[in-house]
C-alpha cells in the first residue's frame, strides 16, 4: 500500500526547448488531476529561476482546450532557464517549497536538471523534509545515459532528416558543395539523423562528421574533394561540436572571436560561423565553385507541427509516469525510456536513480559510426528509424535519356 | 478552331528550386498526354544547359507512381541551371529544337526564364520556325509582375511563418534577441511572411526589415533596444537583401569578403555572415547578453512535406494551363495567377505577354509596409494568409500567477 503524502506539487521545464517538452508537461498536469493527494500543481515560471523567486502559474486552473494546444506546441510553455543551481541555490528552492508545502517536484530536462533534483533531494533529506523528486527526461541531443532515447530527440531528428532529404534534392538540381551544421555539442545523434532520409545510392549527406571522432581540417578537405569527384556534388552534415584531437572545438580554431558562457562553454548555436569557415576552407583549398553553408540553428528544436508521432506520445506518457511514480511510495528518480527486444518497436518505462542520469553524457556507440569516421552505419539507421517515424517519399525520375 | 501544330515538346525547370516546381512539371506531363499533337515530351536535364547539350529525359516513359511522388517532392526533378542565355546561347537552343522537331517549349521559372523564352521565341519567328513558347511562373521571392502571387512563394512563406512562430516561443522560453535572415534579394514578401504566425500582442517578430526600405544600422540598433525594453526580448526578421540608402547591400558593408557571381551579384544565401554581423553589432552596442542569429538558408525552399495546399494545387494547375494554352492556337506567353475579387479566396489564370514578366521585378507595395518601415500592415496579412493556408495553433498559458 502506497504511503500517502499530501501536499502541493511543482513542475518546471529546464534547458533548451524541444518540440515535445510541452507534451510531457501536459502529461504531468493531466495525471496530477487524478490524484487528490496532490492538492495544487504549480508551474515554475522560467524553471529554477522562478522557483527561487517564488514565481508560479496555477496549473490547476488551465482549461482542457488550452492544455490540448499547449501539448502540441513547441518550446517550453512555462519558460526555461540556463541557471545551473549549486547547493546554495537549491537551499533557496527548498525554502520556497517548504513555505508552499510543496511535496512533489517534477523537473523536465537533461542531465543538469537531473543533478538539480539530486541536490534538492539530498537537502530535503538532510532537513527531514518529505519531498518526492522525479526527473522527466528531455533533450534533443539524446545524450542521457540508460535511456534508449530521450523525448525531444526523435522530433529534432525528424527535422534534420527531412531537411537533408530536401537539401540533397536542392543540391542535385544545382550541384556544388553544401555543408550544414547541426546541433550537438558532445553527442552526434542529431547530426547522424541527417542520414535517415537517404534512399538512392548517390543521396547525401555524403559525409557526416560527429563529435565522437576527432576532426582534421586536412582530412575534411580531402574527403569533400573525393566525394565531389565521385558524385559531381557533395552534401556534408557537420555537428556543431566537432573538435580536433586535443579536444579543441573547430569553431574556436577557425573563428577569431568566440563567445563563451558562464561555464566556459564556447557558443555553438545562434551563429553561422562554423559553416561559413568550413565553406571558406573548401573554396580556398579546392577549385570547386559553388560552395554553400547553412546552420540549422533553433529551427531544429522548435518548428511547430513537425514532430515524430512516437515522440509526442512518449513525451506525454513519460510525464504521466513521473506522477504515477511519485504517488506510488517514498521514491525518487528519473523515468527512463527503454526499448523492448524484438522486431516490433515498443518501449517501456523504468525508474532509475537520479545520480545515474545526472551529469553523465552518453555518446554514440562505435557500432553506429562507420570505420572511416565520416558516416553512420546501418545499425544506427535501424536504431533511429522507428523513433523518427516514416518520412515522406522524395521522388526522382529514372534517367531514361533521349538518345542523341 | 485551333490550328494543330504537330511535333515534340520540351519542358525545363530553371533557377532556384521550390517546394512545388515539380507539381508544375507533373501538371505539364499529365496534360501533354491528353494532346496527341504533342508526340514526345522531353525533359531538359539542368534546364537550358541541357538544351544546348541535347540532354533530355523522355518524360513519356515515366509511370504514374513516379509522377505522383515527384509531384509532391521539393526541388527540380529535372535539374536546374543558373545560366542566363544570351542571343547566341538561344540560337544553340533553337538548333537543337529544330533537330528534334520541338514545337512546344514550356519553361518553369522566374523573370530570367521568361526572358529566355522571349529571346528564343523571337529567334524562332525570325527563322520562320513555328514554336510555341509558354512560361510557367515560379519563384519563392514572389517578385513576378502581374501575378497575384507565384507558385513556390506560398510554400516558402509557410516555412518562414512556421519557423518564426516556433522561434518566437523559443525566445519566450529563453529570452534575448533573436535575428533570423530570410531569402529575398529585391522583394520582401518572404521576410514579410514572418509576421503570419503572430497571435498574441507580444508575439514576434517584433521587427521586420525589408529590401523595399533603406536600412540604417543605427536605427536598427535603436529599434532592437526599444523592443527589448518593451518585451524583455526581441525577435527580428531581416531580408538578406537589405541595403543602405545608396543601394549598397548591408552584407557587403559589414562583411570583409563577399562572393560575387558572374553577374556581379553579391552572394547572399549559403552564408550566415549577415545574421552574425547583425548580432555582433547588437552585442557591441547594447548591454543585452543573449543575442542569437540564424539564417534560414536553403531549408526555406526545399523542405519536404511542408507545402501550402493551395500552392501545390495552383502549381499543378498552372502547368496544365500552359499546355492547354500552347495547343489552343498560335500563341505564346506566360500563365499568370490572378485573384478574383470578393471575400472568398479564388484564383483564375490569364495569358500575359512574355515581355511583361521578363526582367521586371515586383516589389512589395507601400500598403503592405508599416509607416515606421520595420513591420508589415494588416493588408499584407490579408493578402498572404489565404495563400499560405491555416497554420497550426501555438498554445500558451494565461499567466494565472500564484499569489506570493
Amino acid at each position: 500500500m502506497a504511503e500517502v503524502l499530501k501536499g502541493n506539487a511543482v513542475v518546471g521545464q529546464s534547458g533548451g526547448p524541444t518540440g515535445v517538452i510541452n507534451a510531457s508537461l501536459v502529461g504531468v498536469i493531466e495525471e496530477v488531476r487524478k490524484h487528490p493527494e496532490i492538492e495544487n500543481l504549480y508551474g515554475a515560471v522560467h524553471a529554477v529561476a522562478g522557483m527561487v523567486k517564488d514565481e508560479f502559474i496555477d496549473l490547476g486552473k488551465i482549461g482542457t482546450e488550452t492544455l490540448e494546444t499547449v501539448a502540441t506546441s513547441p518550446s517550453s510553455a512555462l519558460g526555461s532557464s540556463r541557471d545551473k543551481p549549486d547547493a546554495d541555490y537549491c537551499r533557496k528552492i527548498i525554502e520556497v517549497f517548504k513555505k508552499r508545502n510543496v511535496r512533489y517536484f517534477f523537473y523536465i530536462g537533461g542531465n543538469d536538471s537531473s543533478d538539480t533534483l539530486r541536490i534538492v533531494n539530498e537537502q530535503a533529506h538532510a532537513n527531514d523534509y518529505d519531498l518526492r523528486c522525479i526527473h522527466i527526461p528531455k533533450t534533443v541531443d539524446n545524450d542521457l545515459p540508460i535511456n534508449d532515447h530521450t523525448p525531444g530527440y526523435p522530433s529534432a531528428a525528424r527535422f534534420v532528416a527531412l531537411a537533408f532529404a530536401g537539401v540533397n534534392e536542392d543540391n542535385r538540381a544545382l550541384p556544388g558543395v553544401y555543408v550544414a551544421v547541426v546541433m550537438g555539442r558532445h553527442a552526434g545523434y542529431l547530426t547522424a539523423a541527417s542520414a535517415l532520409g537517404r534512399k538512392f545510392d548517390d543521396d547525401g549527406p555524403h559525409l557526416v562528421y560527429l563529435p565522437e571522432r576527432d576532426f582534421s581540417v586536412d582530412q575534411f578537405v580531402s574527403d569533400v574533394k573525393c566525394a565531389y569527384d565521385k558524385y559531381g556534388r557533395c552534401v556534408v552534415a557537420v555537428s556543431e561540436g566537432i573538435h580536433d584531437k586535443t579536444g579543441t572545438p573547430i569553431i574556436s580554431k577557425l573563428v577569431e572571436q568566440v563567445e563563451r558562457d558562464a561555464h566556459g562553454n564556447v557558443q555553438l548555436s545562434g551563429t553561422g560561423a562554423l559553416a561559413d569557415q568550413l565553406t571558406t576552407l573548401i573554396k580556398k583549398r579546392t577549385d570547386i565553385k559553388r560552395v554553400r553553408g547553412d546552420t540549422f540553428g533553433y529551427l531544429q528544436r522548435s518548428f511547430p507541427g513537425l514532430v515524430s508521432e512516437n515522440d509526442a506520445k512518449e513525451a506525454f506518457a513519460v510525464g504521466r509516469e513521473a506522477v504515477k511514480l511519485a504517488v506510488s511510495g517514498d521514491i525518487d528518480g528519473s523515468v527512463a525510456i527503454r526499448r523492448k527486444k524484438g522486431k516490433k518497436y515498443q518501449v517501456y518505462f523504468e525508474r532509475v536513480e537520479l545520480r545515474q542520469v545526472a551529469k553523465e553524457t552518453r555518446h554514440m556507440p562505435d557500432a553506429y559510426i562507420k570505420k572511416n569516421g565520416c558516416d553512420v552505419t546501418p545499425s544506427f539507421i535501424q536504431y533511429a528509424a522507428p523513433i523518427v517515424g516514416k518520412l515522406p517519399v522524395v521522388g526522382r525520375f529514372k534517367k531514361i535519356k533521349v538518345k542523341k
